[in-house]
């Protein structure tokens, strides 16, 4: 099902190529396969989410798998950056991928003996509770993605560390034996992964969809988050998300990144955009696509597509007559 | 240049025919005369503003001059409700009156005989001050209009009342003495007339317009004023008058008669007047037009046309192409 | 029960005394009546709204029942105005009154003889549908007072009308004949009278109570309305009556004249007011009452007295000891 | 002047104790030396600023230098996650250090050599741009600080990676080779550091201060974020910094960490804690201390310490008299 290419851009295939945040075993691969699922692909993992993006820019995969944002660590920066930034790429899916580590080593090693465990910052914030409570006074040794510590351990080469929290996947594709498993600080913990591609494949509106949006703020002052979030809010569109960014230039400016309820084609969501553009130097439509959790929004009254027609046709009317009312 | 005619609608005239609140030498006549210049006209004095307005409606008038406001007791109400409620008409142009009374009598009699004077109970109102201070004691005798009061002293039968306090115009025209002239108590005081014709003629935009609304407000509860004004606020759309005026039906409840700075041709305008009509469940356009002192708005960035429609053009391309920046 | 003199200075009684809008009759003399029941007070019927405040602020009378708003014409301008300038007064009662007039004649008069009829001009209002409906081509002579046109047409002498629309009580007062009884363009319109004292009276909280303010708009944009309005939002106190009056000066200046929901005692309405004392150029407290439907108003989390204590205690800790939480 | 004790809480020394996030040579002790310039102090370099933040948790230090903010990565989650949970910290003073790093390597090696770049994660997001345009194709190697990255380097052991990013006075501790300098993408970026202390010592106001805060939103609707933004505006507080936390129960649920212009000690900060401690289910005072770059903030009228005192004043009296105006 899955092919490994080491160089894409010279394989003929037909078969769409999908890039992502490998190695094998992350979470990752999960997110990828709810996208392909038997479907015959190939699959290029990247060491990291912007060559993984990068690849789609290229042409050399059609879609790339990346996380955008977890529950306790909040936006996956180096995802929201290289989205916002760059030749325009579009969000056209997401999926939501449960968080459950377990904790492996070498066959042999016992729980107590364990020191200090490799994983993923992101990782490791999300089980540090679990290691206080469990193994106190280990410390954490950095690695590069869960799978990549598993792999570290299995290659038989001196490690820093003697334990790996990865996911069960890599734990046993790697063949360390799993000392502890379901480590998690918040067993409601889940990833949200994005499938991106191209501009020109705007998914259709499903009613429970949502989009997302990078806007710069106006100006340096804090009047200027109320204003923009009045844009959405005279237009009853909620948001699901909204995350800082810094701009990088000086201390104290500021991006949001933020996921609106709605589709590009609901008039409320693009009355929102124009009024975004408006008060906002820079904004950056990446993509309407259908909910993870099929919920669909509340409308407010005057919200509806028809409440915008029926408004925009009684101005036109007033236009052409010089009159008009209700 | 003035004709007087019983029954308008039997002219076969293609003079323009206006109706107005007179008598003859009221304030209103001095509005009306802003308008017609030297022109020859027909015009009708009206005994009150409904008479004066229902007869545009009728099309017995082509035009009817009216007063909208005045800076000591607030808007008319029977002029903002008549215009309110029933046939569309069209406010076309704003005229404003300098507001100065005098203080008239039969010839011979004493300022200091006066004990009750008759007069209109809105220059009554901008006049209480002066009367306190220089003829303490003096009651007030309603009129329905300030030149009614002159008239009836004039008239030679035995009233309640032994001065009047009208223009300047009406004491000459009923050969009455000036008592006391410059009587006012705010001597910036005006008076603000308006044009009103039937629909269809609406006045081309000059850059210093005004747009004049009423609108229900959505609900009971205070927060939908807030709601209402955010509409124009997030559009950068000022506004340079507000009232309450009870909807009628019971207490508590409210429409608000707007002028709001920009003319209907004006991105801006219309963009919060969509905004209005959905949110309110009742809103009237009447009218667009220029404003008599000239002031242009200041326009907040991103509020011009040109924002507007880039704005708009943007959100369209992202439509075509699923993407889009800025 | 009720004693009219001519000099109420003089009186050396102890009951209490009241100013009010005359004449005898009125729908003022109803509200009146809920205030005093079967008790043995003096009462003074007064000309105008205004020499009845000033009895109280004279000392003269101890209080006043003047009418301040009714659902078909807004706001009681009179009453508004004199209540928002010179020495403090304090409204400590609000009455509701129907509005229901009858249409009555000298005795022998036929309805379909009628052609011009007297009332005060705010009772015109109300009644303008019915008499079109009724009595197509009547027309309106204003009175001072619904009773005082049914007063002059029972005088004998010669009057410019033939019929009076005022309450009941003064139909059979003055003897006239009733030709329509309950008429109103609206069954459910009432008129809200307000009871006025010196300050130092106010009044305990009952839990269903409402505040009366005036604020002047600290400048002279639509922006100065959303700011003052967010003071009471912030606080959670909604508003029962917002009503706009011109400032005076120059057409485009406002006060506002506002019904709060509670009482001077709690604490949303004191910060609201603290807020408000901060913005607004010029404030004006007119009184703390219950309100005359009893309704309750229903508190947003966070707003309560309870809140508002715990709030400023944290602060106060923070400030002791340099740290604290929630 | 500085003393390295392993076991700090042994040391019977009146010198005071810093935590620091070490090791030594990172731009956290070019913080730490704004602080302590020629004075005798002892200081404990940890391995993590949760480490260092802890020490003055448990009083095994007095202070802690951290990081909290930098103009590329934004936030330090680290630290605004210890300093937001747990015992009460209060920040008392914040440092700015410039950001520029060179990359160093063992002597001998030759820039265009270079392969894998070891650095910490952020150092590695500030230079990604000039890795890009001068050595292209070069991967990054996380390290726990910059420092570590070469002191690993130094270490003589072999390593999966042949240069460091690091401190101009890490490279020369280390003996390691200099390849570039001045490497950042942003030549004004900056590091702010925060001086952290337990309760207890709150700095004097300066008239330029900063107050930092931790607020749960009250609710998981877009709106909430309004409503707690509005408390800072209504009393005219202007925040410098806003950066979004997730709480980490489930997705799209906030925390906002806050810099907000003024000190505990100004009644505007006092009034918008209070409104925030009424709208918020968790808010956290975390300091007020001057800010490093000495800027007042402009206020608003209404919003001076007078301005509050008097309002209050007013209604106190209102409450005492029953009346009151202005």
């Amino acid at each position: 099902m899955t092919t490994h290419t080491t160089d894409p851009s010279r394989t003929g295939s037909r078969r769409p190529r999908y890039a992502y945040l490998g190695p094998e075993g992350t979470f990752t691969e999960s997110a990828l396969l709810q996208v392909t699922g038997g479907e015959d692909t190939e699959s290029f993992p990247c060491s990291d989410v912007v060559t993984a993006l990068e690849m789609v820019r290229a042409g050399t995969a059609d879609y790339a798998v990346v996380p955008i944002e977890n529950s306790v660590e909040g936006g996956v920066n180096a995802t929201l950056d290289t989205l916002s930034t760059g030749e325009p790429l579009l969000i056209v899916r997401e999926m939501l991928v449960p968080v459950a580590f377990v904790l492996c080593a070498l066959p042999g090693t016992r729980l107590e003996d364990v020191r200090q465990i490799s994983t993923h910052p992101h990782a490791w914030a999300q089980c540090r509770g679990w290691i206080g409570r469990n193994l106190d006074g280990v410390t954490h040794v950095p690695a590069t993605s869960t799978a990549s510590a598993a792999a570290l351990l299995a290659s038989g080469e001196p490690q820093s560390f003697d334990a790996a929290l990865c996911s069960e996947l890599s734990a046993r594709e790697y063949g360390l034996e799993v000392l502890a498993s379901g480590v998690a600080d918040n067993p409601n913990a889940v990833t949200r992964f994005v499938l991106v591609a191209t501009p020109g494949h705007l998914p259709e509106p499903t009613g429970a969809d949502k989009t997302t949006l990078m806007a710069h703020l106006p100006d340096n002052e804090a009047g200027a988050l109320l204003r923009m979030l009045e844009q959405f809010a005279t237009r009853g569109v909620n948001l699901s998300r909204i995350e800082s960014r810094p701009i990088g230039d000086s201390l104290g400016r500021y991006s949001f990144s933020i996921d609106a309820e709605g589709h590009l084609a609901d008039e409320r969501v693009q009355a929102a955009l124009v009024g975004l553009h408006r008060v906002c130097p820079i904004v950056r439509f990446m993509g309407s696509y259908p909910r993870a959790d099929g919920v669909r929004p509340r409308l407010l009254p005057g919200t509806t597509d028809a409440d915008f027609r029926a408004a925009r046709d009684w101005v036109t009317s007033l236009l052409g007559s010089g009159s008009g009312s209700e």
